[in-house]
């Protein structure tokens, strides 16, 4: 099979198992490792989906470390045809689920040394795209490192689209440099993530001080309020933020707390104000065109989730975020 | 007192019977059957509200059989007056609930004919028109059959107002013709149903295939998906319908489903992205002016619906199509 | 100290006390009255945020009377910083908790009279400004009474800025003159309330009879439906209002139950088809330039909010609410 | 038919209607009044259950108003055959379901006397005995007053089973005589109840002060003690009282907060050590072989029971308590 | 290795993925058909663990579907060291988890059909011993037929330990032989269960009529009622049934419904006055010394166990059933 | 007022604040430094109860550190009379809530240091004794190392009566030293518990190995496991340890886990067959006697909390293990 040909994926048939039957995986994707040749080849695999549950970053509420079990139970009803963009996620890209990552549970940088020696590793690295499921957005350093490198060490650092209630580039916390707080400004430092083509999208106060985004201001982050968004005046900053990726890749980071505790209450910082659910899946699926590096979806914390709708949507937002490369990837 | 005079509904009074008190009917409605003569007149009764606790026919998450128990209770604080359009239903209509239809709890099909046998027979067959409420997607054929016997079979099937995230048009499900995806392709292809005059509002993926919607699109259904109701294109589509009604009579299906889960939580197959509850009000308010033939309003789930918003919202729900009733009837 | 200096609130430190942790205050403002002297001046104090846990005034269901309990605990993750506003309530305004009335659980009337001589004496009568937490709506004729009294006894009455779902005038209910369903009809005939500088937000359907708002119509309340709100006209007769006011003090009464129950269903009377959490943050930010003579916000009952969204967003709405005196301290 | 000839309770036929289908109704049973001639005969009728929706008196925790809603639908599993006691109460009992008494929400005082002189015409006063569902305990009152009527009001008051974690003998709650501390008190006043002939079961600590249960010893009430039911030192205490009463009829009030609250978490002043399951069942069977002059069951608070055990559990007590009188009834 | 010599499980290094990491499978153990060759050999494989995601046979509330599901995650906290029975299950018994038994939804039938087909060729089928998870208790009958035949067929059927609220012969419901109140007639009417060597556990009223345990009676079944539990006296019978068992292999069928709702809330007709928790797992240890056929444990609904407990129980329960294998296979 | 003249502890005003009203402290004591003078006088406390809100030393599931917060909202209830060791704990002791102590969020370590130098200093370090509330139980090595020092450092550590699911004595998890399952292991080898006077109480399986328990064994600490609880073995032993420590004071440390999750689901690592309530409030009173040297109470885990009765349970506890130091105070 020539190398750029779409393998597809091969999901259960559901007349033999029914979408409450069987081990969950990620969306009912093969098992990386497990599954039989037939199911899953790991060279020509497009993405691995994977979980890092680890919550030890988190300044308020834990619980995330059980964000990527939840997905996956709730990802079981997620179907592959998408309606609105006219894509087959399942018939487009060669995908699986590859387990979860090794956690360090009682140290936030040694989980994310653990995290990003896993993903460097897996499936194709020339091919495989990541999509890492937390767990804390301290996690989204480890996916970030280990696509930057498998990306080709992209000089001055990865675009990022970065959604989000918080802009999450506070220096310390409790004299921490690790934490969810912070994932942003150790990649920037790193040179892992580019701040001049960043685009914060859903951030909303209250803040601790009015001094909380200078950071990103300062380095050329780009923010766009959930207010400006309501207001419609962020539309055509969006736009021409993605109109300047052009062809080149920019890694993806949804924090489930951009939406509001209506729709997602199963977070560990919940705020009020944010985006419908609506709203968030036309912020992705007004991203079309864009060519994904890799991706993270974090924050899902389902002891707060007491009628599942947080993973439920998580787990399609995922499912989002695929077809915007399966579309990449059929108009190649 | 003549045929046509409004008789009203008479309520319980509150001075005596706080809404947290009494055996719950629907509404507060007076039973039909049990009820002193003073309280129900079956040969003026002008709707019959009865349940149907029957999910046997899910392709996920059972549980819906107990939905008319919990829509019945959470219907206890719904009020006659309707602000919006200016109707009080109770002064209006004379209604009753009729308690639940007999099911077969293993059959669909035994219970879709043991429930159509009881509804022919409800009230005054000639003047009462039906509502039912789930239980799942799959009772809708019981209440289409009796209501199309009822309002004299009209020769091509009844047009068709249908609120619903999936199009409910598969042929069999693991070799089954009778379950909650497939009530619309049975009313069509038995006649109930006329497609050509069918308008399906709030269609969302994703979908198994890209080929879902191929029989409905085939037999002249019209949809207008979840994404172009907030783009806003879906308005004057939906209104070019209403037009084209005139003054036949429409039956109108509500699957809650249609409205987002942050609203609606407790349904067996929830997805993201669907109506919030203003939008919900709205799509039926806008219907003022259609004649109805009959209603049901289905797959509220209440083992997922953690504070009650959704049996509230479906109570709701019942009240507003009533009202449109009602209008049509003052107006008449 | 010159009395008119913003003397700011001292907020905990974040670095020794996190935000799960120590005796919950609202927003982690100090006690009145029980702290040290460097945290809390009464004479300087500009607001005095207490609990009236009283709920023997529904017609529904109780529960408020944990209302002030849950608001104190959600609150303290709420910062002080307003990024919409740009101000900082924390270090704009004197601040602080002022514990919980004294009530009287078997009676209304007495618990209105112990609430109202309790928070007349609160901080400096001359200065500082009540903040009252709920408990059922019945309560905000305690505070409404202080306030007037302590804000000079504005003839006619003070102006009312009321979010709610229900217009709250009724006269009697079950015999009683004094319930969560009356507080406005009492406070304009004690001449507390001016009806004809009183406009009423989200008030929605259905009612009990078309009747039920001759009342307020009657003495020139002006209302602004929830459906009005969501077609957009609205707006001008909100500003409208606003700009009457124009240096006049008001009145703000904030019904949790204004907001729809997807977003609050912690409360006793929910209500489908109410605002958002961004309309109601939005309603309040719209209020900007206003000068209030105090606040209330009420019906959050936690038996009902699984997920603790409700209370989450009635304690951001006291920040919110803050602000708007912040903003206008600061711009004196 | 004979007067003392067991007539029995038509129950619903569950090959036509499924235990989760049809109107609530206690344990199924027929509505008094509503039903047609065939399935009561109020002149027959051996016991009227019916629900008293108020929780006006509560020293705590709000919420036992909707009690009588939550146990008529955690009831409809309760079957008839007591296979420990060899009886079945639908064969050997006339039942019926009378519906709610009439309750004033805002006073404690007005709801009693509504709920007695509705009580006191139910059925057959001269042979119905009455079963009330709570609300809070204050309501047992106005059922040992109707009781104590209808049975010849004996002299010297019913003697008095007493299920209980608190003895409820307190004189006033902030001034008030009347709540759900104080019904026994204003009962042993009254002469509906003889003190020295009252035995409380369960009652358990902490308490307020040492004194709490002085009244009660004073006046002859006799205590065990949840700690001497553990024990074992109370069976024989209870046997004794059991064997005092001979054939005179004794008057039964369950507090389902005697349960301890892994069992019955859905009540307002839940205390750890109380009852099991079996245990209450257990007591209930001990008593097999008094005579019932009536009951009542009271303190089931549904918003405090998440998985509708307490309501279950309540609903099985009531079974228990029938079961004891249709054992009576044939070995009469 | 020679086929007699225990194996043992190969359990992922809690190291590298902590509890709450990884796709959950039945207690760790590994996926039987995915693993690398070293962590299963079907041929030396001495349990198989699989569900049967089917609840088409209930009676009452559906749900259990869902239970193989929920087993898989709780279960991911039981370790493999007995202490009570001194024995390592995992270092004795070479064990996988075999995914789910394909399902028919809507026939229990064909569901039946299909499961032990699947069953039937699991692991080594003259070595592997079958354990299923429910799914309702209909499902039983599957996993019995396929025990049955891999177990040599043996005359007049295998005996059976049976613990359960409810005896489960009931002949039809709603007309249907094939439903969760049916498995043991259907059982013994095809010679697959001996009921003269059948006991069950745990059956407790109320009950439908007192002519419900007839057949079983007629049949030889043995009972012992969950107050002879409590009372001591079933103590002895059971004994005696164990001695009876002698080297004959005995089938274990667990209704989770026989332990009370305080400790099991989340099932399909909880019935109060159960096992507790502690006399649950008491009874499965006082079998220490039989020899498992095979077994399984159904009933789990995780819809109504807010807590978790249930499927928590349900998890330590499959570890103490293949306790008493572990303990057989060390002192064989 | 002489040193050793017991002082009491001053309540609200139940007439005043109600139990669902005012700030919340445990059990409604005042709080320690921000009381006026006449409340607390730090010289004359007997003892000080704070809290520790730390949970980073968990292996499974985070939470705990939301456990003194809860615990304080359940405590509301608690009254101080003792009814069945006769001792009134508020009329003897002179207590106060110190607030919550300094943590530090990402380490154990830095937290315990942080922990013990806050308890070091509270009240009157030669008369007040420490009781922490956790957290998880590595917090308790911060209390027993405070309690050491200031009850003069004894020699060989102090005796330690423990009640508890799990030993805590493993050496390191995931390398770490200081864990949740370790601070026993710590307080011996750093000499402030002498292993030979050590019993822990409620000990289960299943367990990791068969080893897991030999550190302990090994330095003589005594185990009584549950099922020797059960089945009256214990007994004696725990009568045997109370009688040898004499007039020597002990350190109570209490792990909720040793309760059944029947009766206390809010914990981290909930395992099936633990005390009920009854008996966890017995263990504590057969305790009668002793002399405390201080105490814990850990483990509350309030989002697995569904009813709040783990709180409750833990409020009560508090008061229990208080009546044992008042009746030692009492008896002296």
């Amino acid at each position: 099979m020539p190398k750029d040909t779409p393998r597809g994926t091969s999901l259960p048939d559901s007349r033999r198992t029914p979408r409450f039957a069987g081990v969950n995986t990620f969306c009912r994707f093969p098992m990386l490792g497990d599954g039989p040749a037939a199911e899953i080849d790991p060279e020509q695999l497009d993405w691995a989906i994977y979980g890092i549950p680890y919550d030890g970053g988190v300044t308020f509420r834990p619980g995330a470390r059980f964000g990527p079990r939840a997905v996956r139970e709730a990802s079981q009803y997620v179907k592959p045809y998408h309606l609105e963009l006219d894509v087959d996620i399942a018939a487009t890209l060669h995908m699986a689920d590859a387990g979860d990552a090794p956690v360090r549970p009682y140290s936030t940088r040694e989980t994310l040394e653990a995290a990003a020696a896993f993903a460097r590793e897996l499936g194709n690295p020339g091919r495989t795209k990541l999509l890492a499921v937390g767990g804390d957005h301290s996690i989204a350093y480890a996916n970030i490192q280990a696509t930057w490198e498998r990306r080709g060490r992209p000089e001055g650092g990865l675009p990022l689209l970065h959604f989000d209630a918080h802009l999450d580039t506070v220096d310390t916390v409790w004299d921490e440099k690790w934490t969810h707080a912070s994932p942003f400004i150790r990649a920037i430092e790193n040179g892992l993530i580019n701040p001049k083509r960043m685009l914060s999208v859903g951030i909303r106060g209250p803040l601790n001080t009015a001094s909380d985004l200078d950071y990103g201001k300062a380095h050329g982050v780009r923010i766009i309020t959930a207010r400006q968004w309501e207001t419609g005046e962020g539309i055509e900053r969006m736009d021409d933020f993605l109109a300047e990726l052009g062809k080149d890749e920019v890694y993806l980071t949804f924090d489930i707390d951009c939406v509001d505790p209506a729709f997602a209450p199963g977070t560990g910082t919940p705020c009020p104000g944010g985006f419908t659910s609506n709203e968030a899946l036309e912020l992705i699926r007004r991203c079309a065109g864009i060519r994904l590096a890799g991706a993270d979806l974090v924050e899902v914390l389902p002891d707060r989730d007491p009628s599942g709708s947080t993973a439920l949507l998580a787990s399609h937002l995922l499912a989002e975020i695929l077809a915007l490369d399966a579309l990449a990837s059929t108009s190649a």
